[in-house]
């Protein structure tokens, strides 16, 4: 390996230990951590690897918060940090060129002067890879009018499980020539091979934004504002949910400015050119008034929706006062559901006897279910590991899954049973084996154990 | 058969005639046709066909121009004409659940009443079927700023070609669980399995539209205002582009009002509330505005609207006067690339000596390049199949692809090596087999033989 990485091998305990947890605090030691610059090296590793039947555990910045990217079964870790460059941006076919271990903040500084974005948009997105993003489907707040990353992907080059550098989909918007593997790849954890270069579709930056905040009495009056503004021809380009446990720490906690009696907030964002936003903001606010509704606030200027945001923006430090410990899950429903996803997480919440504070996106059903706990409490770990077993099952029965922009990694494994049919879950194990035959592509990670 | 499928079993010669052939007006008699009434009349019947190694062939209306529903290995036509109901429309969940028969056309009307519509609109939608339009990955004008079928379906139910029945995604905007199989579904053409319902993306019906329609002195005038077009935030809801020889036929043989020295014209549309389609509609004056334009004309109302269109709708049948057959492929290059395409076009068609008509969708890039022969003369039809090797190899070479929205079928299918590395392809023909492990599913459809 040395003779074919150089200085891109790493053995060392101390590098070793560097690379041997992701954001989900799990951790395991690599037996080798490999930094590749580009993608020949990449199917060299891949084919030493496998004639050696060694793991391989791609990683770009591990912000994931599911242990995607913790060498549970050793082996290598395959750091995409060296193979950062924009390869090409085309305004024109409004597209771009990376490779994967680009940084998403840095991508999106690039494109801003071409007037382009590419539309995932994670919390992590200053220090998380594109690579990392499209091995999870990353989305963010933008994800309701733009789509996720597995929405926003052209092509993609990468080296499977057999050691084959395959190249998927064209670097065109429209293409109906054979089986769609692109977008397969995108959400699958590094399970089917390693992303050497990725082809994104980017959207034209809106150039003006106005927010409003809206605060109702409960939850099912903002989840039925929800289904309205959803229904109606404006998409917003933000359409974020707080329940009044979320709400209440931002006011006590965080010092936000909000009334006493609110059940339930949403964050209502629109963007477009500026001559739009009057009228477009009419429509949103026409979809958000209604039964229930106890306030309804527009910020008229950049300082103004600062304001209003400080009070989502006080909710993450807010929430560490609860308990020293958080799982933080995204489950997804269908919009209409998200009052019986609430309501039912409350439930759960009361009896295990552990605060649960829900937030998230709600234009696509997609909450944030953060349960609060002590990790050194042996008896609320336990109750908060049953508890989010309920979360699932809930989720699951409100036609809902199990994650919409996290991945299930580790995290939420053992999960996939219940997820799917038995037949459905075998064509996912028999799809991975097609693609890496002998089982060394992150081993152990979004597919139960046999 | 009969015992399982009653009156839905046929096998007299007349009806197995009538299913015979699809638009490609290639014809191959199966030895039955199937009509099935629900999901486990379509499992047993692929069960028993699995046992007995007899092939089926899924058809909606047929409509296809690709050879995709013609039964050239025989076995058993399963129509899904009998299974044409709306199960469910969600308003608030901008979703519809929907059997594979129910025409485009009829779900559209359905859908008008809740203020929503499913984005494809392939020139059949009056006559052809959701599963159809699915299994093609059917298009159409609107797709530049609403996608494809595989940008507009949430969750497939299938019964593969191993006889599983299958339900692949769930009913949600975003979903991050496991490997993404029912996109892979769309456009793959019967080759892997029977779509038994879909949950289909909807989308709210904008208020209102607005077309333009500009003329340019030739094809390089107007792909760069194509390009600029798209790199603008007003994305067009239409962005249709006609050729030299389209303008041409248009105006001497179907009469629209369209001046002597057009070298290229675009439509272009917005769609929206009627309060922005004026800044929209200047945004988009400005883009098309540029070197080369000619003329810049706007349709203030549905009525001059009808007008500017009457030059594209007057094109299809203009094109039978040039000559009785037509071969009509939809290739796709990346935007930018349009001039190169068509100029090669031309020569290909000057090489050839038989004329080529180009228009289509410039907006993706996605062109139907139509070539016009005399089928019962055997040299031109000779020419006719080579030139068309000819802008296959084109489009490739300009970064493109076969199809942007017909398929690959029987036409394309010894083309796919050309249009892809032979592991990608060798991944293609495993995961077919993964889902269908004896080949009865729509043998000699999109993949070539081995």
């Amino acid at each position: 390996m040395r003779a074919l990485l150089g200085d891109a091998w790493w053995t060392d305990p101390d590098e070793r230990l560097t690379y041997s947890y992701d954001n989900s605090r799990r951790q395991a030691l690599p037996d080798a951590v490999a930094l590749p610059v580009d993608a020949a090296q990449v199917q060299a590793l891949v084919r030493a690897c496998r004639t050696a039947r060694v793991p391989l555990v791609p990683r770009g910045r591990a912000t994931n918060t599911t242990g995607a990217a913790v060498p549970v079964a050793g082996g290598v870790v395959v750091s995409m940090e060296r193979m950062d460059r924009i390869v090409d941006i085309r305004p024109g076919d409004r597209c771009a060129v990376v490779q994967p271990g680009v940084l998403n903040g840095a991508l999106q500084q690039a494109l801003a002067g071409h007037g382009l974005f590419w539309p995932p948009d994670p919390t992590s997105a200053a220090f998380s890879t594109v690579g990392g993003n499209l091995a999870c489907n990353a989305g963010g707040p933008r994800a309701v009018k733009y789509g996720a990353s597995r929405d926003n992907v052209l092509a993609i080059t990468a080296v499977t499980g057999a050691g084959e550098l395959v190249t998927l989909g064209t670097a065109t918007t429209k293409g109906s020539t054979g089986y769609d593997l692109q977008r397969m790849f995108v959400g699958s954890e590094g399970t089917l091979g390693l992303i050497v270069e990725a082809t994104l579709r980017l959207v034209p930056a809106p150039r003006d934004r106005r927010a409003l905040r809206a605060i109702y009495r409960d939850v099912s009056s903002a989840a039925r504002a929800v289904a309205r503004l959803m229904a109606q021809p404006v998409t917003p380009s933000m359409l974020e949910f707080m329940d009044a446990h979320a709400v209440g720490l931002a006011r006590h906690v965080g010092g936000a400015d909000l009334p006493d009696d609110a059940g339930a907030l949403l964050m209502i964002e629109a963007d477009g050119p500026a001559a739009h936003l009057e009228a477009d903001l009419a429509a949103l606010r026409e979809a958000a008034a209604g039964e229930g509704l106890v306030s309804l606030d527009s910020a008229d200027d950049e300082s103004a929706r600062a304001r209003l945001w400080a009070a989502r923006k006080a909710l993450s430090p807010a929430l560490r006062t609860l308990a020293p410990g958080k799982i933080n899950e995204d489950v997804v429903v269908p919009v209409s559901r998200i009052p019986d996803l609430v309501d039912g997480v409350q439930d759960i919440s009361a009896a295990a006897r552990l605060p649960i504070v829900c937030f998230g996106h709600a234009g696509n059903g997609n909450l944030h279910v953060n349960l609060m706990y002590d990790p050194a409490d042996a008896d609320q770990s336990a109750r908060a590991r049953e508890a989010m077993g309920r979360v699932f099952t809930l989720a699951l029965q409100l036609g809902g899954t199990l994650s919409g922009e996290h991945g299930i990694g580790l995290a939420k494994r053992d999960f996939m049973p219940r997820a799917m049919g038995a037949p459905t879950l075998e064509l996912m194990r028999q799809l991975k084996a097609t693609f890496d035959p002998d089982g060394i592509m992150n081993p152990g990670k979004l597919l139960p154990p046999p």
